[in-house]
């Protein structure tokens, strides 16, 4: 083959986010769950996972699970590894959006700093913060995972609520508090921003 | 809200990669293109993304383009620093496949360990091996970003080929010679690949 016959055909055809948006009748985005230990982020995006994927629309869920064995195994907790436990995150999270899918991650993510270049990955109107404002009681007292225990008794060190501080949103996109809310009143209330926002189509829309 | 009551509702669903199959006809998996630089990677990895697009699947491109500058843009191309690089996409591509997407990644990736540990990362049959066999005349010549030449005057050092060594792939489920080959006969092997191992449904099968 010539070299200029294959400088012609050889070219790149650089799919973007639009061409994949109508195969799957939603916009890439990604719904950024933050809250305390114990304020049930994993529930919330299992259920709204589930329902997602029930109605036709492809999602996935990155959290400590898939991604603190895998892509962040060589992290610790120090401040520094937390820090980049988020930014890698944040990353994963705009490639996710980047392809088209729904892309819900399940972090505490204490910090307004890593949230905000986590939003700043994504375009504008593709970045759902999504607070789960429950109290520090009922959190400790759920305590799904021993670890509110663990800390009180110092076996964790900097433990988010306990001996480290979780900044607040300032402004998300939804406020939902999980201390009297059901799972299933949260999932309602996350479905209904996407499609108030345009990211899933309204129902019985193509 | 009762503890109790939370312990029973607030459980996670747990889709799996099996669940999202059928909402998109194929199965997701990791296409790893390794090869010179030159050597055709990213134009194949273009032309196969916009033919599995166009007949409604679902998948995305992990290169240097959308790496390099977000998740691995705090690497450098130390050896540390490269052998991390294709360890962190590894694993992203691996979350992709999980998702349900084609992955298909375009990294020189040089070395027979940073590929098996990507491999590794997935479920066996989910990893295609595609080695884009181009000799090194044929790739200095084409020299599409000019590396080679910067190489060769010494700009750029353990540049893969010139003054660093590529690993041919042992066992690699393609070899695509692309000193003779189109890059759409190169695409057609890809999706021949896909469809003969139930990658993708068969043409005309929903």
């Amino acid at each position: 083959m010539r070299n200029n016959a294959r400088k012609i055909v050889w070219h790149p055809s650089g799919a973007t986010a639009e061409d994949r948006g109508p195969l799957l009748r939603q916009q890439g985005c990604v719904i950024w769950l933050t809250g305390l230990s114990g304020s049930g982020k994993s529930t919330l995006a299992g259920t709204v996972e589930k329902q997602l994927l029930e109605a036709g629309h492809l999602c996935y869920v990155l959290d400590g699970d898939n991604i603190r064995h895998g892509l962040n195994a060589d992290l610790g907790f120090s401040a520094e590894d937390r820090t980049e436990n988020i930014r890698r995150v944040g990353q994963v999270a705009a490639l996710f959006a980047d392809a088209g899918l729904i892309t819900l991650v399940a972090f505490i993510s204490p910090y307004r700093a890593g949230r905000s270049h986590a939003r700043s990955a994504v375009p504008a109107g593709r970045f759902v913060e999504v607070f789960l404002d429950a109290s520090l009681p009922v959190c400790d007292k759920r305590d799904p995972k021993g670890l509110y225990r663990k800390a009180r008794a110092g076996e964790i060190a900097d433990f988010t609520g306990i001996s480290a501080p979780y900044e607040r949103p300032e402004d998300p996109e939804l406020i939902l508090p999980t201390d009297t809310l059901s799972v299933e009143q949260c999932a309602r209330r996350v479905l209904e921003y996407l499609r108030d926002h345009g990211l899933i189509a309204p129902r019985g829309e193509p």
